[in-house]
Parts: C-alpha cells; sequence; structure tokens
C-alpha cells in the first residue's frame, strides 16, 4: 500500500508526527516564498534523516495573491505571545486549506490513503484553520469532491505544544535540527511569535530546550 | 467594497459567468502546465475585452505532484463523449479545491467577500468536485478555516452546458473568443470531450456555434 502522507515544514509539531510515523509516511514541505526559507533547508534534512521520501511543492506563483501575511516577507514580524491580536498579522490567508487540498491531490496521485497534519490545539486562538471543526469539515469536502477515498488525519488537534514536545521526547526526536523562527536568520530569534512559543513548550514539558537562541 | 472573484478558464462556462458578472468581479486564472497553455491566452484575452482586473495563480511548481490526469501532458487526451468512463483520465486530482483554495485566499488578502465557480451540472457524472454537495461542504470549511467571512457561489451548480449557453447568447457572450479543447492546437480539434461537449451544448440550445473546429 502507498504511504500516506504528512504536511511537514521541519517545526517542533511535524517533526513530532513524522517520528511517531516514520518509516511509513512521506512528507510534503512547502515552498510558499516564506521569510524562513531556511525552514525548507531544515525539513529537507529532517526528512533525510527520518528515511522518509519528500517531495517539495512550489507555490511562490500563487504568493502575490497571499500577500497579507507577514510570514511572505511583505509585513514586520511582531514580536510577543503567539496568542495575541497582533500575531494575526502572521497568518497566511487560507493557508491551511491551501496546502492539505494540494496534499490530498498527491495523494490521490500517488493512491494513498490519508494525508497527515501536524495542527494543534495551541494555535486555535489564532489559527481558525488548525480547529477540529475546520478539519472536519475540510476532510468531508475531501471526501465529496474525489473518487477516490482519502482521509484527513489531525492527531494532535487536541493536544497543546508542550504534550507534543513530552511525546517527542521519548521517541528521541532531534529538536535541535528542527526550526520555528518567522525571522528566517541564521539562529532562532527568540523573541517571535513561534520562538516565544516553542521556548514555553519546553519549559511546560519540563523538557531540556537543545535551541541556541540568538544573544 | 472589493469585488468578488470569478475562477476564470475562459471556456464557456466561466466567460458566461464573467458576462453576467462584469463590470463587479475580478477573475482567477490559473496555469497549471496544462498541455492547453493556449487557453491561458484566449482567457486573458477575454477578461481584458470584459474590462475586469485579472490575476494569474501560476502552480507549475506543483504539476508534478498532480500527474495523474492527461491535462498535464503525461497521458493520451481521450477522444469522445466527455461523460465517457475513459474522460477520468482527464481528471487532475483535486483540481477544484485547490483552484478554491487558492481564490478564497486571495479574496480574504482583497477582502473580497465572495468567490463564484462556474461549475455546472453536465460535469457531475465524471467530476465529482463539481456537484452541489462538494461546493456546500467546500463553502463551509471556508468560512470555518477564516476570520473573514467568504462565500462561495456557483451559480450554476444544476444547469446544463445548454443552459448556461442558452443564457449566454442573450448577454452576447463573445463564445468565439472562448476556448474548450484540451489539445491545445491552434484549432479546437472538435474530437476530445470536451470539444464534443462544446458542440453539442450550442446544438441543443439552439444558438449558432461560431467554432472554427479543425477539418
Amino acid at each position: 500500500m502507498t504511504k500516506p502522507i504528512l504536511l511537514f515544514s521541519g517545526g517542533l509539531d511535524s517533526t513530532t508526527l513524522l517520528w511517531q510515523l516514520k518509516p511509513n509516511v512521506k512528507a510534503l514541505i512547502f515552498n510558499y516564498g516564506q521569510r524562513h526559507v531556511t525552514e525548507i533547508d531544515h525539513a529537507s534534512h529532517l526528512a533525510s534523516k527520518a528515511g522518509v521520501e519528500f517531495e517539495i511543492a512550489d507555490v511562490r506563483g500563487i504568493s502575490h495573491l497571499l500577500a497579507k501575511g507577514s510570514q511572505t516577507g511583505f509585513q514586520e514580524v511582531p514580536e510577543g505571545h503567539y496568542a495575541a491580536e497582533n500575531m494575526k498579522t502572521t497568518v497566511v490567508p487560507n493557508r491551511n486549506m491551501i496546502m492539505l487540498a494540494i496534499a490530498a491531490g498527491w495523494a490521490i496521485s500517488t493512491e494513498a490513503k490519508s494525508v497527515y497534519t501536524a495542527v494543534h490545539a495551541g494555535d486555535h486562538t489564532i489559527y481558525p484553520d488548525c480547529r477540529p471543526d475546520f478539519i472536519q469539515a475540510l476532510g468531508s469536502a475531501i471526501h465529496l469532491g474525489n473518487w477516490e477515498h482519502v482521509k484527513l488525519i489531525a492527531p494532535f488537534v487536541n493536544s497543546s505544544k508542550a504534550d507534543i514536545v513530552k511525546a517527542g521526547s521519548y521517541l528521541k526526536v532531534p529538536y535541535e535540527l528542527t526550526w520555528s523562527c518567522y525571522k528566517g536568520k541564521l539562529l532562532h530569534c527568540g523573541k517571535c511569535g513561534t520562538c516565544v512559543e516553542r521556548k514555553e513548550a519546553f519549559k511546560l514539558a519540563g523538557v531540556e530546550d537543545p535551541t541556541q537562541y540568538e544573544a
């Protein structure tokens, strides 16, 4: 049977899920012209290390249409806690639907039976497309829109980021190789929303944070 | 208020809808590496003629992931009636969801309130993603996945292609400028699924077919 597909960014959450599913999974990495393009190098490296097949979906040809979010470089990246109102500027409009729609297309063309996403409960405040009801509605649309049956699976949809890190530490996920920062410099900035959230997750999980942050 | 968005291919159906909605609409044209790339030239020309703003979404960077369908040039284009079993090879996996997801993203980033698609009843046999229940499920996912409210509207979802041509003839849609053929030559081939369907629609509508077909 063809291996299922995992939407993979090389961050804490999808890397943990990759380690849970490997080697029976293929990884799909997106290049949407993100400011933090180093994310793609980290993701490719991690997929190789996990020994799984991966593909890059290059959607830079649509980034001019989605220019509202700060992840594509048009706005300043805000600092502070991720759940705060100002973090909404980091939202790329309809991003998860676009990525999951493409992943489902790849699943169908390779006869894979499921698509995994590592959306988690910590993102619910800021990203409506990480919530269970969205995942369920999109899963139903994928089912109705194709002859083939592809299931959309989000195992972390009710877990916190700390839960995920705790689970990953048992699996010996190489968190030092993962990338979260939106700023796209050489080291994690330690100040943007995802960096603050990353630090907090390790702290709450009681797991040592192996990340090297900027001074 | 920002103008709504129409998924626009330059074929009979979406051109009729463009003529119904113009000038209060923006057109979104897709380049997915289709064999019939001439479709894009026809679509751009028609959007200009209609006097509406248009953008091209270049998704060629994902076409290697969707290589199952014959529209991207990997398989022979079948001849004969569109509703037949062999036409399923023209299906690009999950195509409508991918295009509508991107259109919804563009809608949000430009504060548009709705996305129009010209899917119609004649395609229900072959393309499940042209059916009312799919449109409804995807509309609900768009609603749940974003803070902004974007409506998905498919006015022809229960109309036949002949109904559409009949409506378009009253609006004086310049059908001679539209393009349907999957083969991507200089003239419509007259034999592939969409050409057969095109001829039939004019005939059933009792509207003169202005298309120049290959001998």
